[in-house]
Order: C-alpha cells, then sequence, then structure tokens
C-alpha cells in the first residue's frame, strides 16, 4: 500500500467562485478522489492546519507528497520546508503540481530560481511523451490534448532533469519541458506542469494516469536512514 | 582577462600555528599566488571584511569566485549567500574546495546534504582522471598522488553531476568523486576534493593546474540578465 | 514472473580444467541457479546453440538479457547482435557482465570503444554503495568486498552513465565505475563488473543479490512497439 | 585556428533542379561560404570523392567535422564510418545536421535508432532557446522563426543528451529537441535540426551562427591517444 499525502494551499477555492465551482472541496481533495485505489491511500493536508498539517509523524508515514501552491508560497514557514526536504532526501516520493514550481520546498530542492514565461490566455496544450516506455507514461499515447491551460514558456530555470519524459506544444507559440524526472539523494521528484486552478485539469483522464503513475514510480524501494556526515575509522587496516 | 576572486573564511591560519606554518598568509593568498598569470587577474576576499568581501560590485566584477570553508560556515550571512547564488545563476563560475562541500553556498545550490564520510589519517590519495579530454584535465596524466589527505568517503550526498572528471582512491579503502562538474542555469560549478588546510596541498603542481583549467573553464561565455518570471504576450498570433 | 535468458559464450569452461571446477555446468547455470525464484523464471542459451539461442522467438519472450562473454566477442554473428539490439531499444532489459564490456552488443549500444586497463593479479576488490536509494543496491550495506579478482581501471570509455551504482575499489590503486545503469530508447541497462571466470565470484551472495535486484529493475514496465521512421499528418489543422 | 571539413553526400543538388537552384554549388559550399572567418579554415568532401575524402590524413587535419546526408546514408562505406567514429572519440568534433539524424555515423555513436516522425509542409517552425548561456547560444535570442521548414516530431529515438540547447515548435502541432549536445569518449557532437534541402536554410543568420558557434564549441581541446585496453602494471606496490 502508498501512503500519499496530498498537500494544497488552499486559498484560491476560498476566494473565488469561479475556482470554488471547479473545485468545491478544494483541489487536494479532487486529486485525492481519483488517486484512491487498491493500492493508495491518501490523506490532504493544507496551508491553514497545524504545522501545515506536515508533521514529523505525517512525513515519517507518508511514501509519496503531492504538493500544490501558487498565492501563498510565502507563507509555508522554513522548518517546515526542512522537514519536506530532509523527508524527500531520505527517500520520500515527491510530486510538484504547476505552479508549486516556484514554491519554497521544489526550490529548495532544484537550487535555480525555477523561472518561466507564463500567461493566461487559456491555449490548448499538447503534450508530446518524449519518453514512451518510461513507468509515468504508461498507458498515455504519442501525445493528448488539454483545451484550455495556463500557458508555460522556456526558458525554464531548473537543473538538467534526470529524464524529460513530457514536453508541451501550445496553440500560441510556446513549448516547455511539462514532465520532468528528478531524484536528490534517495527521493525522486517529478514535476508536471498542468493544473492551473481556473481550468478543470485534474477531471482529466491522461493527467490522473499520469499523476498516478507518478506516485507509484516515486514512491520509495527502500526509507534509509539520512546521510551524516560522520568520522568514519580507517576500512583497509592492511598497511598500517 | 578573466576576473578571479578567492574567497577563505581565514580562521584556521590564525588560530593554528601548525596551519599558518604551511599558509602564512592565509590559504586565499597561496590560491591567489599560483593562480595570477597572463590571462588570470585576481583578488581575494575574507569573512571578516565589510559584507565578507563580496559586494554586489565585487561580484559583478567577478568572472569566477573561488570557495575556501570550514569551521565557520554558518557564520556567512544569508543575504550574501543569496547575492552569490544568484550571481552564480547569472553566469558566474563557482569553484568550490574540499570542506567547502558543506558551505551555505554550496550546499543551496546543489539542494542536497552534500554529506560525506571523512577521516583524517593522512592517507595517500591517488587521483584518477576519468574523463581525459575534459579542460580541466588538461595536462594531468592518467593519476597523479598526493602524499597526505584527509580522506573522503562515498555516499556523497550530490546530486547526479554533469560530469566526473576525477576520482580519488586513497590507501585506507575509500573512494570518493574528486572532481565533479555542474552547471546551474547560466553558472558553471566545480567541486574539487583536495585541499585540507594541514596538508599543503596547494602548493602541489597538479592540484594548480587543475584550478587553473577550472578557473578558465568556469568562466562565463556570457554574462545574461537574472532569468525571472514574467507574464508575456502570446507570439504567435496567426490563429486569433 | 519475469522471464530471464542468461546468454554465456560457454567457451572457458570447455578449455580450461580450473575455470571448469569453479563452474562445471558453465558460468550461466551458475548464474540461472541463483536467479531462480517465484517471480523469475530462467533458461540459458549460449554461442553454439544455432542462432546462437537467440533465435526471435526466444527474445520476444525474454524480458531480461544477462550477458557473459570473453574471448569468442568477435563469433556472435552480426545479425543476432542486430536481433539483439532491437529487442533492447524496444524494452528488453540487458545485463552485461564483467569482460561482456567488449561485447559486440554492449559496444553497439554504447557507441563507444568500451576499453579499460586491467590486469589478473587476484587483487581484493571493495565495491562501495554511491547511491543507495537504487533499487539494484537494495540490500547491499555500504560496501562489502570480494577477495581476489580481475582489476579494472578507469578510464573507461563509455557514455556518461544515467547512475553510477556502485565504483570499485582495489588494493592495487585503481577504482573503476562497477555497477552502471543507462537507458536506450525503451531499453534499460545494467553493466556490473565483478565477474572473471577464473574466480568464483558468482557465488558471493552480494553479487548475486545485485544481479537478482538488476533482473527486477531492467524487466520492462511495457514493450512497446519498435520506434519507426514514419511520414505522419499533421496534427493540427486549425490553420491549414 | 579551427580546421573543419564540412562533408556533404551531394546528390539532391545534382538531380533536383529545385534543390541546385537553392544551393548551385552544393551544400557543402553554402555552409563553407559562411564559415570561413579568421580563426576557421574550412575543406569540404563528399561521398564521390575517393574514400568520400575522408582519409585518414584529411581526419587527422580536421577538428571539427560537419555531416549532411540524407538519400544515400546507405552508400558510405562502413570502414570510412569507423574511422570517423576512431576520429571522434579521439577528440575531433562533430556536427550533425538535418538529415543525418539517420547517417550510419550518428547511428553508430548514439546506439540508438535515431528514429523520428516526419513532414514536409513546409511550417513555419520556432526555435526557442532553452539553455541561453550555452556557448553554441551566444548571439541567440529567446527564439527565432524559420519560414517553411520540414518538420520532425518526437519521440526521437536518441540517448538521453548531455544538453538540450534547442527546441523546436511548428504550427503543425508537433515539438522537437532541435539542437543537443552529446560527448562520447573525447570528441562532442552537436545535432542541429534545421537543414532541409528544399528550404533556404542555411542562409538564414540565426542558423549560421549557431553552426559557428557549434563549431567552436566543438573543437577539441586537445587530441587524445585513441583510448586502447591494455595490460597494465599494478599502480601501488606498497602491500606486496
Amino acid at each position: 500500500m502508498i501512503k500519499v499525502t496530498v498537500w494544497n494551499e488552499y486559498a484560491h477555492e476560498k476566494e473565488s467562485e469561479k475556482v470554488a465551482s471547479i473545485y468545491p472541496r478544494g483541489i487536494h481533495n479532487a486529486i485525492a478522489d481519483f488517486l484512491r485505489c487498491d493500492d493508495i491511500e491518501v490523506r490532504t493536508a493544507t496551508l491553514d492546519d497545524p504545522e501545515c498539517g506536515l508533521t514529523e509523524d505525517v512525513l515519517n508515514d507518508t511514501d509519496v507528497l503531492i504538493w500544490w501552491g501558487h498565492i501563498r508560497h510565502g507563507d509555508v514557514p522554513d522548518n517546515v520546508v526542512n522537514r519536506v526536504r530532509k523527508s524527500v532526501l531520505k527517500g520520500m516520493g515527491l510530486i510538484v503540481l504547476h505552479s508549486g514550481h516556484h514554491s519554497k520546498i521544489f526550490r529548495a530542492l532544484m537550487g535555480t530560481s525555477c523561472n518561466l514565461s507564463w500567461r493566461e490566455d487559456g491555449d490548448l496544450e499538447r503534450i508530446w511523451t518524449i519518453n514512451p516506455a518510461h513507468p509515468i507514461a504508461k498507458g498515455i499515447g504519442r501525445y493528448f490534448e488539454l483545451d484550455g491551460v495556463e500557458t508555460y514558456a522556456e526558458p525554464f530555470g531548473i537543473p538538467e532533469p534526470d529524464e524529460v519524459v513530457f514536453m508541451g506544444w501550445y496553440e500560441g507559440g510556446e513549448l516547455f519541458r511539462s514532465g520532468c524526472t528528478f531524484h536528490r539523494e534517495n527521493g525522486r521528484i517529478f514535476y508536471f506542469q498542468p493544473g492551473h486552478e481556473t481550468f478543470p485539469i485534474f477531471y482529466n483522464e491522461n493527467v490522473q494516469t499520469i499523476i498516478r503513475n507518478a506516485v507509484r514510480w516515486a514512491a520509495p524501494v527502500l526509507r534509509i536512514p539520512e546521510l551524516d556526515c560522520p568520522n568514519v575509522q580507517r576500512v583497509h587496516n592492511v598497511n598500517k
């Protein structure tokens, strides 16, 4: 059983009728709803929960953390960010969605600005599968379309990904590395571009398949102790 | 002309007679001395200088920053670290030496713990050239030896390097990825393992060649404006 | 159930009493014996079988192919090599052991010489786990030792691996990237250095664990049709 | 002075009036003409020259080889391909243009099919700079346009590139990794997608800048002897 925690800042849904009409119980519950299945169990957590809902106990009991944030990135306390970062380095999987590219946790793990260019014109996006045998692409065809998205454009200020699984083509002329994998120490990370709050992206079947695949891919093979920096004994004693 | 700033926390040399006898004018000056040549000009900066000697003006006038620190990593203010990080992302080269693996700036750019295992037994280290055609390996043979070093052992908590140029073999049984390159946005980064304060490593001719090569490799082809995150206009107006 | 085919040129065992005494039924059967388990079924194939035992039918029924060869690399017909290569590109996993670094199939997939330096002094090798959370390292400690091996030394003429999982330290002074992963189109490839015919390496428990882990890691998530090079229709018909 | 050899199969220009009207002296001479400058000297070679114009002497005197081929890939003899491959592994740079993705030399160095999808509709292509500080992108803006190209579409059957410098967006809905770097042993390789024989691509100023940049980037820092596979002496004699 893979244990997933879906984290959402849960701000737009409370402030905007439009967003609330698309995601009445919050983006986190929309994601949780489609993820729950025989091998995946899901809990949710939001910014306004105590400790952002991300206590040491919750993280130790989480195989994969999914992150959605946008307008309140700055309100996530640094100690929570650091706690999440340590969990990733020990092996917890992390899936960062859409505007989460600017979250403190993603920037801390990437080490770069994670900047990009954007516009909100509701363009058609055609998502191409670049790496068709990647576990995250299982069940996805040569490409699929999202009819109305926020456009993200290159250059995207990230380190070279381990693998670029998907790339997005926008009718307005841009392209973007839409689905990228990274690993940082023992944790696997997947960034996925679609998912704006004003478009019902998380009801799209292909998007759901990809996130479900990513959960299974990012779940740790084993959780290992945090790497520390010990003074060690010589291992080879033949000479001395 | 490549403009280099050599930064040193400059603490051991003031506190330890042994270190002072090896580096009487500080590690920074030992490095500056061998670097100065027809195409490289060098200034130095230390922790106790105002703003650590790393003002906006100094960084804007620096092509490659060399970093040596060990026992006072925590005393480098976060705003200085952030300023250096932005310079690297815009294109300034960065060379991190030895115990600098734990500096705030290297950890911030890597996103990982940068932990490792270590011991100070004065082992012989044999440094192997893994990538003999890399510009940083120019003039270095199949391997060379350092007769007395601090041992660093794997696993080393870094993201997968772009290139592993050198690896170190220690007589006591360990090995380490001793010379690694990374790029983060527009800046090139080289980490080099040798260089402990109690061993006269920076007088070794091969070490000097490698650091000089690394300066030429890390110097920016072009300095470009910081990547920002703009709302942009649609580039393609055929359809709408 | 993962279907493995273990391929061995099966020459040394017939020609040398020493090798025959270590591997009386051939290296392929020694490997097959420890691999067979609840989720892995194994067949073997050798150079002298018709079509080297690697017909289209066998390859289509193989999830992971293990390759051991040394003195008869040149006798593997090019059409067999090409057939294996196509299977890998479609998704079949490939594990190349020891002297297989010079096999036609490994060189064809790497595109490089796959050269290295070597000596047969029966050195102690200490194999370090560089990437402790990698599925192939599951159950392996910080390092383990092989008491008597053929030494392989860098530089190793391969493309930059996706991941370096293990590195080998030899008491005689060399080091080597002992366990490397690659992917080529849809196939996963693992190269593992230990395994000389005159040392009983394949009876070592850690080596067995690593090869069993590698089988599970290299088994395809999905087998997909060979990528071809079609003339396709325009996908976007808004404009024209 | 960088010594460039521009190789062209030189077939379309002889067979098609349309192509001849665009490139009256052949694609090779169009490329040679814009490359020649203070630090670059150029010779040309074609398929019908003795030994394809690529003798050992020519290759030893070439820093960077540029390759254009399309309908006569199969007519390049294997021994010539192998000779070029060895030169690349020793450090000669290689720039492969457009339909050269299917050349024997590119496929031999990649180890994969190098397949892709294509159509010849004269689409507008917008080439985005993904890696703006890369030496090959010097002088190129955020994007530039080619008004009428052959479309190449993903997936592109190549190993993960070292760096994706450019990506192409096509008005008909496709995208492609248009500018990719690789290194194979000591040689640097750049693949660049634009360049179809029926479009006057090589007169485009941005394309010319990119190819000129790529020549300077691919020129070897040093030419080193071919890596061989020697039996070597133990380097460390303390123990035995």
